[in-house]
């Protein structure tokens, strides 16, 4: 690692986020942390003493003792029972800035350096207090938008992942014990070599069932967006302000000046919704202002995942198949990056079914006034979102990290090419597939890892963490 | 109190400022509070054995233990010792909102209620951990803008004020009891009552030194509101920018569509300072949008504790004059409600002085440019700010607080009373004036307190502390 992952040091940061509150907490970690530490505090021999898991009141001090910075509370972790397994000691402080900012200060002259975005969690990595995917789960609890989504971290922590990859950690490393012996001794060579691919064929399925998770487990974190788009008059706003009445809104994003769109975090049973409101489509227009309108609508709708367009019911049919075509040639637009077809991403709503109750077939009739039909809607929704699949059940292992889905489908392949090739080519290249799969593995759970592959991880987190 | 500020239930807030960090601390208190916590507590037995000042590891658990909410350290405190005087618990868990809302619900299934703003102090007030001026204390440290204001209210919270009040009122009682005696055997009234008039004199100088803090004390608080004013071709913006460059911006505010002045607060010696840079003044004006201009411009300087009138230099005295002449002019406007002079708070800049070194009297030569004559108008501005005293030094108490200033007023007029009627009205009467004082100190330090004025105080607060 490069030094500003080095472990040898003494580290502290804020871990509360930064503004006013009742308090913050700055903790620290390393070597000789709580001897450091005790020679700014009010008692410095009663925290020398301290066993850990212990709190003790004091007050921060400066100049030799002679200044009150604050009064504080200090807790006192000895290694390896800390969250990073070094010797630690985290500070209570009243929740000003003013007051974190002095105390920091006060430890930066002892010695302590500010630790780098995700130092605590490397050091827990470093000395072996959690694997690579709960230390990445670490990140993800706090990250979580929905309920839901923290549970499907949770269970991360808690290890559900890393306990499949154990297991079949354990089934491939068996087998390359078979081949590593077979090598070791080529005189019986004649013999056919006794590889159990079964057991291997089956460690592939429970890592693909894994894999299948990735796409819930994406949209659990970063979730869904959604835009309502078609003419003004279709009743759009209505049906946005439909959504926020019936889905509890987590952030609603206060529409600024330079923007023409309104949009809202909501919360579709545990999945973070993003709803936009467009300014709505047409073919063709003079006034540059509107145009400018309608290419911001078209970038929403290309980035959306899903799209609803919405049709006013009372207009009768042939306003929704227009309106259908516009939509359908915004999303056949080459611009969109969605692997999605078309076809997939389009939610067709007759809206006024108030007033004009029969739809034409494909579109579901919604009244945004009276809330008629939005179940359907919901229904049709979270349908899409898992893509005619369920929702995670109960405590079942879901991914999240593209670097966990890379790193098993690579182990998957080589697994496959073992079991492929097994009774067909040599012993050799077995037992390199084998070796591929426990590379990827490792690298998953951080077993094997690489220098540059760490920093990136963990410099994705926040500081303190 | 009313059922909001009760004390014998169980309460609980997030303790830490709202958004993502690496934890969040959520803290509960009440009679209970540990076996009720230990409900939903993954190792229930171990809470409820614990001692005080202890750290547990564990999960926080719904649905009967069946559901890990979030992985967290528990730390416990028993009563008497900790923060509240009752039995609390505190939470240290992963600090994400998803996680705090559902620990935040899951404590509330429980039986724990929201706390109120500042409920936990009005807790540990009631209980008799700290008076009034410390309670104050601590909202005053969590709101410190500066290192300074922070130091100050550390010395009230460290009891400052409180023994300044305590000693006074030792005194007073004395006499008060010596007039209590003399009420009791009317017999000896006619000797001379025994009073010692000397005592309460010298109590009333340190009370009055404490209350020539206050304007101090505001001073760090609330910070000094300072606009700079004149013509556009004055060079404003580069002095602002000179200011920026020079003090350490505590925090610089965004200037935004619907304002046309930029504003910046810094930190001149510890003082916080609110920068403006007005859009400057013109006598009259036909244009509209200019008028509003120039209206702001009026109302930024009424409600501005200093104004400096920046001239441009270059273009002679006339200029300086004019200028002097329209600021004096919005300074002597009745609209502002500032009880200083309009001499007192206006400073005058010969902006420019690298090109035109010789300033009138009166004004103080800089360049913006070059920064000389910057030191200067520091000085000028700190003088100003302190009226021509001095910064308060080294652990003086200094009070900050509008309340505990009117209660000393009062305390001093009965003392006051006390010592010119002594020897010339009735015991009666100078026995009232010495309850008067008692009272009027009792409600500062919270002995005696009527429950509005207490709500009023710990409403403010904020939620959690």
């Amino acid at each position: 690692m490069t030094n500003s992952y080095q472990t040898d040091d003494l580290i502290t940061a804020l871990a509360t986020p930064r503004g006013r509150g009742a308090l913050a907490v700055i903790r620290t970690s390393g070597p000789r942390c709580i001897e450091t530490f005790a020679t700014v505090f009010s008692r410095p021999k009663v925290l020398q003493n301290s066993e850990g898991n212990r709190v003790h009141y004091g007050w921060i001090v400066d100049d030799e003792g002679n200044t009150r910075i604050d009064e504080v509370l200090v807790t006192i972790f000895r290694a390896p029972a800390s969250y990073t397994g070094q010797d630690s000691v985290e500070v209570s402080c009243h929740g000003g800035p003013a007051v974190v900012d002095r105390v920091l200060a006060v430890l930066r002259s002892v010695g302590f350096r500010d630790a780098a975005p995700g130092e605590f969690t490397f050091r827990a990595f470093s000395s072996g207090k959690m694997d690579l995917t709960r230390a990445e789960a670490v990140k993800e609890i706090i990250d979580a938008r929905t309920d839901r989504a923290r549970a499907l971290a949770v269970s991360r922590l808690s290890g559900s992942v890393e306990s499949v990859i154990d297991k079949v950690k354990m089934t491939v490393k068996h087998q390359a014990t078979i081949a590593a012996l077979a090598l070791d001794y080529p005189e019986d060579e004649a013999e056919e070599v006794p590889f159990d691919t079964k057991v291997i064929e089956e460690a592939g399925i429970s890592l693909r069932s894994l894999i299948a998770t990735w796409r819930t487990g994406r949209l659990y974190r970063d979730g869904l967006r959604l835009a309502l788009a078609g003419p003004a008059n279709a009743g759009k706003s209505s049906l946005f302000n439909l959504f926020l009445r019936e889905e509890r809104s987590i952030v609603t994003e206060v529409p600024g000046t330079t923007r023409d769109w309104v949009e809202a975090w909501l919360n579709l049973d545990g999945i973070p919704l993003l709803l936009t409101d467009t300014a709505g489509l047409r073919h063709s227009t003079d006034d540059p202002i509107e145009a400018e309108g309608i290419r911001r609508t078209r970038t929403l709708i290309a980035g959306s995942d899903l799209v609803i367009a919405v049709a006013d019911g009372s207009a009768g049919p042939e306003a929704a198949l227009a309106l259908e075509t516009e939509e359908m040639a915004v999303l056949n637009d080459p611009g969109s990056d969605n692997s999605d077809t078309p076809a997939d991403r389009l939610i067709r709503v007759w809206n006024k079914a108030d007033l004009a109750p029969v739809a034409p077939d494909g579109w579901i009739p919604v009244s945004a006034i009276t809330g008629e039909g939005f179940s359907e809607l919901e229904k049709e929704i979270r349908d899409r979102a898992f893509h005619g699949g369920s929702p995670p059940q109960g405590d079942a292992p879901v991914i999240d990290s593209a670097r966990q889905k890379d790193l098993l489908d690579r182990a998957v392949a080589a697994m496959d090419r073992f079991v492929e090739g097994s009774g067909v080519v040599s012993v050799d290249l077995l037992a390199e597939d084998l070796r591929d799969a426990l590379d990827s593995l490792g690298e998953l759970t951080g077993e094997v890892s690489r220098t540059d592959v760490l920093e990136t991880l963990f410099s994705d987190f926040c500081v303190g963490k």
